[in-house]
């Protein structure tokens, strides 16, 4: 019976994410998947992407933000982007709103909280064997340990220092938002970084005018398809942030949407 | 014994695939598969791709009907992918040939299955939390309910209809069939619309002519390397249809093949 | 009891990885997939990648001789990738430290293993349905056969044949070291085949130059962030092997080097 109970225990194991800009074609993303196994041979591991742009730390914050309440309480993130700054290889796990992560401290953890997190541990507790891949001895083990249910402090020393990051937030007045697009994804949505809240604030009239260089909306539409004649459309998304598509425009002025491109709300 | 029994159970959870437009650098796929993960923790969702072409059902359909039948019976398929015409956003369930179809009501489905599904069930037992992605909330959930083993008429209600697609079928006449190509795959093949059973049909004396282009060929290959030699191979994939591979064909030639080119096979 | 004790058995699954040029759009990588979870429900199945250049044995072998160790033993690694020169199509399954490799026989292991494998296996006890795709019968019954830690000569006849592949090693004198780049990684460093036992042997002095173009560098790096203004940095990876990175390079310099490039160290 004790051989049953040990293992029918593992399948409480929570699920490991996944997010890199290890590229899908080198072999770094099955090394850790393989010492994840190694470590906890039924670990569930859920890949993320692996396709963050090399050291962008902020387009892998965007992904993480929007995708880590998605899984269940207790999930654990790897998230294993490094900053071209990060010289120190500082590696921590966090909590945060029942979730884990885990990976290098490279400013990513400003971008996607919006409160402090619940603990932040310096992880120190594992052997470095490859200088030039801490994560792979460091982090592998932090995330094995947390989606067993064991407890984060024993990883390592409390801190509470974390390389700081400038979330590129709005500014408004009263009758403006000025924001941002802070993600292009693959069907070419631009995503802000404006807020429902925020909108729905200044938004006391009902009459607002969204700019995005010389295009124009007057009203939010509930989805993407609701006004296919226009150009510009805007939608609160599955993220709770503002949106734009460019309907029935060139595939050359969706191609010139950027990251960073400012979108301006006038309310009246 | 009883919480022993009820762990064990969930081993006998179905798979759930996932085929879709979503691309591999957004978040799309991985808050799918957090939604999927957060109904059932033991779930075992494989990826089929996410690199459908935008709202491109057509390769969808291809994708899908040359691969669900490779997994185990009462298997689940997500498939979400959106018609560009799919305004009103309904979203089914199917049951075909024992494998069940969770996705919007795109026309995917008329060029999938080549009899009528056993059943078709207008998803409407769970509530939109998403106006813009309102698959997360509905289609996560019915495939949950299907790898479960529960009943798909608890869905929602039964309906018989079904955008309708039409199938590119070849035509034939007594002699002549001509097909076209449907899919080039990462080999540079270009699979046909042509079935064994269409050209056995008329294949009574074991002549005929093969045309693509300028090439042809005067007999179907076992395997694509058994005439290294020949510009133009026919063979019959595993797809059990007809493939047409330009062997010492130069690139340019090779990325010239595109979906929609004409195959005319002429017999004696 | 006996039932219980037979669903809990297959918790002792050995994962089966996958390495391939399938690409990540086609079905058939998928159809793979589903064969395998056909076959056995409960396997843990790894993607190591579908993006090996088509055919491309060298590029295949640099990722499982990098991937393979850090898997538990007892892992299955299914590695379809067919070298052009694979008329014939014979299949194997071999055993080497501990880890089992299916595949068709295209020259790969010898460029993988540095000593002879334990065990060859040629693959025949199930029929082909698919001449065209003869991995899709055989492998994935091998494979399975493997992972639930049944005998490998229960899969065919023990062979020692083997396409045998010359791998690139480096050449050496005294005081000299010629290697080359055999892979260029997500990050541009490019990895070379000069181990570190190579170079410990004739490092006597410890003053040497490594040379790569028209850069060189007479220091070894701990990490690659290690000496952020020099325009050459040489780490030891863990891959065991020399890698070379371009700091503060152009773009065009970066894209410049390619596999097969000449990397040479004189030591005083």
């Amino acid at each position: 019976m004790c051989n049953f109970e040990t293992k029918i225990r593992i399948l409480d194991l929570k699920p490991v994410t996944i997010t890199s800009d290890f590229g899908t074609r080198d072999f770094y993303a099955a090394v850790v998947t393989g010492r994840l196994l190694s470590l906890q041979p039924a670990l569930n591991i859920v890949t993320v992407t692996h396709q963050i742009r090399q050291y962008d730390v902020f387009q892998a914050s965007v992904v993480v933000r929007n995708t880590f309440g998605s899984f269940p309480e207790g999930s654990v993130h790897l998230v294993l982007v490094n900053g071209s700054s990060a010289i120190q290889n500082r590696q921590l796990a966090l909590r945060y709103k029942n979730h884990y992560f885990v990976g290098p401290d490279n400013g990513l953890y400003g971008l996607v909280f919006d409160e402090n997190p619940d603990e932040i541990i310096e992880l120190n507790s594992v052997e470095i064997e490859h200088d030039t891949f801490p994560e792979l001895d460091i982090c592998t083990h932090a995330a094995v340990h947390l989606a067993e249910g064991k407890n984060i402090s024993e990883l390592g020393d409390k801190t509470t220092e974390l390389v700081s990051s400038m979330p590129f937030k709005p500014t408004s007045d009263n009758n403006t938002i000025k924001g941002m697009v802070i993600y292009i994804d693959n069907y070419h949505n631009a995503i802000t970084n404006i807020t429902r809240r925020m909108f729905d604030k200044l938004n006391k009239s009902g009459k607002f005018t969204i700019r995005f260089g010389k295009y124009f909306t007057q009203k939010i539409s509930p989805t993407y398809n609701y006004a296919p004649e226009a150009e510009l459309v805007a939608v609160f998304g599955s993220t709770g942030l503002l949106e734009i598509a460019l309907y029935q425009a060139s595939a050359r002025e969706l191609l010139g949407i950027r990251v960073s491109d400012v979108v301006r709300i006038d309310f009246e």
